[in-house]
């Protein structure tokens, strides 16, 4: 995939100049500078040669094939470049130019037209507005950026080409080598999904790394980083992570999902690691490119200084990692060799005077422990402190089973060991804090590649019953689902619902009651009535037939008094759910990634704690007692305190079952059980009042 | 203060060498190089010259004065340098050699010995264990570091030497200056209190840094702190924060109490900026030293990238600032001096082509601005990007009244500009989100120096009584105040407590119970019962005289089967509270900072949310609204859908009393009142259970 725009056999440039300091001679230049192999062929008609290579007044000019094009003429003439392009016979493009969906309507329906002519033709266009495409491993600079990185094996995509020029200037100041790097710009054609699928299979890259603002298509996305994934690791930095789009909620679970947790929730589902900032992104990366995936999260920490090695065991600790012991014949070994006062213990502190071969017994020890994951080894530059001989003494265990970082603090005593270490693919950190977090996101990933294999339960229902009750709202253009088909809705999916029944007068709704037994609670059916409670529409707990009767009169007298404009349909007569511990189930669809899962604990946790979970359907069994364990009030669901045990399983496949029924129907747009009544480990939970609400049928249509 | 010590006229080194890698020699040969203008007195018995000075046999063998000692001697002939610097006439002592309390029994009792000599002669004495002292302004290096930094305006107090070391490297490698760098080691005499007063007073002094592992005295560092932070930022970092001690608490207050929340109370008490990350100490310092404090919290962002514009934006409103617009007129006026495609929102987007004067117009509209009260200029280094030039365009408004911060993304392209920034007092961040935390630092900072006079209520309250029943149970070595004392305790401090009392049969429980009137709760009086609930020790609700009399037997008859030791004083009878909303309020005493209060709301989110706040006592109103509204409960107690709004000031009159309380009694070791009851706004709050400690009265006497 993608062979033409990475590994093109040949390149022209449309819009080659000879002035220096243009995007069209830098472009040239680079790749001339970058030893780009393949014949370049600079297009310009008022020029005989750039940078040394012969130039045509037109592609069709040069007598052989063009495999890549990169155009960076101005905007109105970038069609005519591309359609010569395609006839000379180029496979990809690179269009460089900017001043398209960028900057209006107009340079919109450039773009547009761009892109047609492209996919009509067979072509991959990259772009427009790209910084352009480094692969160092070809030795091409198809770029207007000056650096071409060393060859390494991380490589990048990007959605802003100044984060590219940030970062190639970074990796210059240390030492470290790029894959290929990638500016995605207005993503016209090629997007953050092809190229999760073709980095994937790069044998060149070990770790892809990404900056992104926003996806083309979030199954996609899912699909392409999961796929990716799955092979190798994907670090995201997704920025625009407050804007989220204010959005009309009719639901608790609506309200409280926004992109940032839906891009949460499709990051975990796919595997993808989340870099929380900027300077994460190449941490964790250049950890993952250098080093094995731990084992499991038992970290030892190696130091000079007793200061950084306390810092190091806090961060491991509030990580949530441990931090490990030495086996103790191991660490009496350790000892013999070591002077009186250094430690063993964890962290295993060397002293201020350690000289190379210090580290080098502290490491191997380490490294060969059976109680040790991942070995961090933390230097300050003492006076009697080598580090760049510290750094090659421990590069010996570089290359090893566990992974070994490195944080060798401080300025200008430390630099050449820096060199050294990255020369050893040892990752270094400037903090302590930094290399925990690395360490810990290579846990983290460890763990996604080792999960189980995902199976998703489809249980026994009565689909077509819900497709009839769609059917009839849809027909009458019912976008809110009343309750009594609500709750019919959730008996086709077999949930657990209390026997109930509308009423059009008291004397029924007293009938209703004495069927489904006492006591009952009674609710107002109104389209137009969505907070019952505010309204005086719902009345729990009535013991007798003249309190049905009698509340039934004052509902209807209420209710026509503080809304005479509500229609109402009837009063729902239902039997009390028994008090169980009440949970809110809920699904919200993102514009991106579809229908999201909500779990939380009742009322006041979800309302003012915000204390609730998302996760992606469809969703596992597995997937969904995470859910329930990622909330803080997990513990009260287990039996806290004064509180019995909730059976925790009728939650799960609550959640499971809401998965089946929204992606079985995408027509349902939000919906909340809520309150979902659970309890004693044996019990069949409630489903004790639900709200759905369909997504407008123009859509559909 | 300490002039000896950070300015003194002559210094004697005593253990001095001609061996360069040796402490001896490059304590001497560090302190010529640096440029120590005042007599250099080299002693060793074996030795003539050292680094080009006379070496003198004995200290007594030189004709003039000393005014500071180094020893370097082995720990053993550490006493009689010292003995003989002070003969000669040395004021302060820093001992450097190690090898004293940190290696066990012996050498903390050499170091005590070494801390009373100085302490009876009047000297003061830095050490032992410790890398040295550095005062650049007066060319003093008085260490084993090799590095002297620059003069600057930042001074270093460090616990830890390697961590002194280290930050002398990373600031000759950041071009940073620095006024003094003092390593504390074991603190023997000279200790954090002193350096802060200290520092405090030094006008070469700026900002104050500190890395912290422990404090000699929780009271006088808050002094010290405060003092110090009214002056100029004091920015600590506190390592060893999940190595909480864990103490056995039998209040929930204690329970959730820690080190950590200790110092966290105790910094901000005292207007400690803290440090989360060792790299966030330099980060808030180099903003502190060389930037205005804020008058607000809205921030104007110009960049010539959108992208890490939006991670800047992103930073800036998770961080609870605000991203400022422009006032219209401005924005305008810079719109018009601008390219078409630049962007005048926030963040300013001056383009990828930007060139310095730019980036210089922007950053004097954004300053110019009513409306925008801190400035931070993205640079990231683009092709036509002159970051040097950048660099020196807006460092022309580096000087003026609002904070300016830079952030120069890249490496080696833009290291030319760090030099340039650093020079024009810019701090520089390697990431959007470092140069956002630092202005959050100072807008915290700026907060701080401008809250209001602390005034502490003192309630009318009758001390007297709860001093006999202190007296009361420690004459009968009781710590656990039963509930009758304990609501006793409560009255009298004028919380309004239930009409209740000790009843000792079945019927006297009825006549107690008709005399404060129906309903009633009965309690069990043990001292052997903590958890009476557990125990079937409480009945609340009872609301006639038969109700009371089946309980009152029932209760002893279980407990006498269930805890068949337990000493059963009584039962307690008292009006039940009515219901409202539950509040915990406690105090456990930390053994450093003293007696902390505690607020929460009650039961599940005191024990599973762990949504509480802490605060050090005495409080003011202020600091009780602060605390109330720093949990996330607080939306509750205001009012959320579906609940009544409760009275806040109550509240925080509750948790004044409980802090006058504990400040007059320092035998209460801990307490919770559990529940609190608090009504609607103007309802007396009413304190339904109490559980007081004392502590043990052994160590009282």
């Amino acid at each position: 995939m993608l062979e033409s725009l990475l590994t093109p056999r040949s390149i022209a440039v449309i819009g080659a100049s000879r002035t220096p300091g243009k995007v069209g001679h830098d472009v040239v230049a680079n790749l001339v500078q970058g030893g780009f192999a393949g014949p370049l062929v600079p297009v310009n008609p008022s020029a005989d040669e750039v940078c040394g290579f012969k130039c045509y007044p037109k592609v069709s000019d040069y007598p052989g094939e063009i495999d890549l094009g990169v155009i960076v003429v101005p905007p109105k003439h970038v069609l005519a470049a591309a359609e010569n392009l395609i006839d000379a016979g180029a496979k990809a493009i690179i269009t460089i130019t900017a001043g398209f969906k960028e900057v209006g309507p107009e340079g919109a329906k450039l773009e547009a037209e761009l892109a047609a002519l492209c996919r009509g033709r067979g072509v991959r266009l990259m772009g427009p507005n790209v910084l352009g495409v480094i692969n160092t491993h070809h030795k091409m600079n198809a770029s207007f950026a000056h650096h071409l990185p060393k060859p390494g094996d991380i490589s990048v995509l990007s959605q802003s080409g100044a984060i590219c020029t940030a970062i190639l200037d970074w990796a210059a100041g240390r030492h470290l080598g790029l894959a290929k790097l990638i500016s995605i710009g207005n993503k016209a054609d090629v997007s953050e999904i092809d190229l999760l699928y073709t980095l994937a299979e790069d044998p060149e890259t070990r770790v892809i790394v990404g900056y992104l603002e926003s996806i083309v298509s979030g199954d996609a996305f899912i699909r392409a980083a999961e796929e990716a994934a799955s092979r190798k690791p994907v670090v995201i930095f997704k920025a625009g992570t407050t804007s989220a789009g204010v959005k009309a909620a009719s639901s608790h679970t609506g309200s409280l999902a926004g992109a940032n947790v839906a891009y949460g929730a499709a990051f975990k589902r796919s595997g993808v690691v989340r870099a929380d900032t900027f300077e994460a992104l190449f941490d964790y990366a250049t950890a993952f490119a250098m080093q094995p995936l731990p084992k499991g999260n038992r970290v030892a920490i190696v130091t000079n200084a007793g200061g950084p090695g306390i810092i190091a065991a806090d961060a491991v600790e509030n990580s949530g990692m441990s931090v490990a012991q030495l086996d103790s014949a191991r660490a009496q070994a350790l000892r013999s060799k070591l002077p009186a006062a250094a430690s063993v213990g964890n962290p295993i502190d060397v002293l201020g005077d350690a000289d190379p071969e210090r580290y080098a017994l502290a490491v191997q020890a380490a490294l060969e422990d059976d109680r040790v994951d991942a070995v961090i080894v933390i230097l300050t530059p003492q006076a009697m402190t080598k580090p760049a001989e510290t750094a090659r003494a421990i590069a010996r265990f570089a290359g090893g089973q566990k992974p070994l970082l490195a944080c060798f603090m401080g300025g200008s005593d430390v630099m050449p060991a820096r060199a050294e270490l990255v020369l050893s693919r040892l990752p270094d950190y400037t903090s302590p804090e930094r290399a925990v977090s690395a360490l810990k996101a290579m846990v983290d990933y460890a763990a996604w590649r080792n999960r189980p294999p995902r199976i998703i339960t489809r249980f026994p229902v009565n689909r077509r019953r819900v497709e009839r009750i769609i059917l009839r709202q849809s027909k009458l253009d019912l976008k809110q689902v009343l309750e009594p088909q609500a709750k019919d809705i959730l008996r086709a999916y077999d949930f657990t619902v209390p026997d109930g029944r509308i009423a059009y007068q008291a004397s029924e709704a007293v009938d209703v009651a004495e069927m489904v037994g006492y006591p009952v609670v009674i609710k107002v059916v109104s389209p137009d009535i969505i907070h019952k409670s505010d309204m005086g529409g719902v009345k729990l707990n009535l013991g007798t037939a003249s309190a049905v009767r009698d509340a039934y009169d004052l509902m209807l007298l209420r209710i026509k008094r503080l809304a005479p404009q509500a229609r109402i349909e009837g009063i729902y007569v239902e039997k009390m759910a028994m008090p169980a511990q009440e949970v809110i189930l809920g699904m919200t669809r993102d514009p991106q990634f579809g229908p999201m899962l909500m779990f939380g604990l009742g009322g006041i946790f979800v309302e003012v704690m915000k204390d609730v979970t998302f996760y992606l359907a469809p969703i596992t069994f597995d997937d969904a007692m995470q859910m329930l364990e990622g909330t803080k009030s997990y513990a009260l669901l287990k039996g806290a305190r004064g509180h019995a045990g909730a059976d925790i399983t009728e939650i799960a496949r609550g959640i499971q079952r809401i998965s089946q029924l929204v992606t079985d129907f995408p027509q349902i747009a939000e919906m909340d059980i809520n309150p979902f009544m659970v309890g004693p480990v044996g019990a069949k939970a409630v489903a004790a009042d639900a709200r759905i609400t369909l997504s407008s049928f123009e859509v559909k249509k």
